[in-house]
């Protein structure tokens, strides 16, 4: 077939500050790809319309190709029945705002709204690090800590269909108070912000203002002080995946996001720690292994999610 | 119709000490029911025998209707798939014994394995609290924590299909270190054996050797070291509450067990302290109540995982 011709689904992933759109084949490959610096304070109407300007250049670059659906993995709680973003922590001024009716009107094809942990766990699930695990947990430690579940393809779903906010496990109540009020989160101890946290704390100068890449660079040169930070962290980095073993018992842990950069090195002492609980399960029963897909994986999960409509709950 | 003549599923709820078989219709009531106690040391051959002689039993009572199939919700991991007890820590002696050949054959139908804590969240879902919801998790803090999941009717299950083991959730690392390896497991800090080991610690003259009932009746009684106790360890509860929500945002939350003689003058503070955490979840998305069907929860469970047969998971 004349590749203009095989139709694509656009799969875009929205973030606070970044927004990334690609043209993705029912065979998961990908056509053309944008990633553009976003800035969701201007509101939603503007960055709908930039969405909608991105996903022509993508079509534009690939030749014009059929566009049959667009899938949309977005930052933070959202009603995925109504296609709405309901919460404007991440994105602000994006309160209850319809994404799916603007932009199905603007491009005229079926718009799915998903969470974008959920995109990300997706498109793993797909075609990277969770290629044919019936159950897959993807876990994100990114400015927060992102956790999708998957199983036989399917998200799991909580009340009024929200995805859960495993996140924010409670995993130490001698920890910071997080600001969805629990003492002692997960995010909090293992985002990237808590390597920065940790750093400024430690008062090594060479720590003085240090980011999350600065910490991994640092530890990876030997220095002491950034190494016992990122062996703090990850350390609650790995009691956050008890938990997550705990509550799914996942064949495979998809472990993506900025901090990895960090917890790369750990990973071998997250395992360990990992493994010396849950007696129930037999050791191996769940691979904590690395993402693949980077920056893809929430364009592709996104458009695997407009590609295969999620089948509804049966009610009860 | 004659009564005698309504099919019914037998379901057996199979502790460490005791055994409950009950013969249950396909409209969830109970045509007979038996409890007694059980000596599992005595091994797995004389166990499943004496669980057929109570089968018998129960259609003998109930006028020899004609049974066919068995539901079965033991204690413990299991294999799910094959039918078989995979792990010995509360059935002593029953290490990878397969319970459905030897009931199959002893009783001519067909047999279906569930572990205790799905059979019984499977009972609230289909008669008792969770009548209704789509999303529902069953916590029973017993001599243990066992969580089950249920949506839309089917349980939760991981991988292997076994179900998850949320009582091991962290939720305190300067806590007591768990059987299962990790420090701060919720089980140790808030199941029945917890308020005993509280009691004890306490060092008052009155708790000495109390058991979690006498804790919760000094407690009513306005004793102040029992009512220290008892809200140190329901505080502990509703901390594993939190990870509950953040695990699954389930609609409802059915809490059952020995200890809730102890919580539940408690509930309504373990609530605030649910409500207090998960902003991302609107105020009453999850709703906590107490269990109604008592013993009979594992019962109705057990029969209805072999009224209806659960969909397999498809392959990937």
């Amino acid at each position: 077939m004349n590749d203009a011709l095989e139709p694509v689904v656009a799969g875009v992933d929205l973030g606070g500050t970044n927004v990334r759109v690609g043209l993705v084949t029912a065979a998961g490959s990908i056509r053309a790809f944008r990633s553009a610096s976003f800035d969701a304070g201007r509101g939603a109407g503007p960055g709908l319309r930039r969405i909608a300007a991105l996903v022509r250049t993508c079509l534009r670059a690939a030749g014009d190709p059929p566009l049959v659906a667009l899938g949309i993995g977005a930052t933070g709680p959202l009603d995925w029945c109504s296609g709405r973003i309901r919460n404007p922590y991440t994105l602000p001024g994006w309160k209850d705002v319809d994404v799916r009716g603007p932009l199905e009107a603007e491009l005229r094809v079926p718009v799915r709204l998903e969470n974008d942990a959920v995109a990300a766990a997706l498109g793993e699930w797909w075609q990277g690090a969770g290629q044919g695990a019936r159950s897959m947990a993807m876990v994100t430690f990114g400015t927060g800590i992102g956790v999708a579940v998957v199983r036989a393809g399917e998200p799991y779903r909580g009340a009024g269909e929200a995805h859960p906010e495993a996140g924010h496990f409670l995993v130490d109540p001698s920890g910071p108070r997080c600001y969805c009020g629990t003492q002692g989160c997960w995010e909090p101890l293992a985002a990237g912000p808590a390597l920065e946290r940790l750093a400024h704390e430690s008062g090594d100068p060479d720590l003085a203002g240090a980011t999350a890449a600065d910490v991994a660079r640092l530890d990876h040169a030997g220095h002491p002080a950034a190494r016992r930070v990122v062996a703090a962290a990850s350390r609650h980095a790995a009691l956050g995946l008890v938990n997550v073993v705990a509550a799914y018992a996942p064949e495979v842990i998809v472990l993506g996001g900025g901090a990895m950069g960090a917890y790369r090195r750990r990973l071998d002492e997250m395992r360990a720690i990992v493994a010396g609980s849950q007696p129930y399960l037999p050791p191996g029963d769940t691979r904590i292994v690395e993402a693949l897909l980077g920056d893809h994986a929430g364009v592709l999960g996104a458009g695997y999610a407009a590609l295969r409509p999620a089948r509804e709950v049966p009610s009860s």
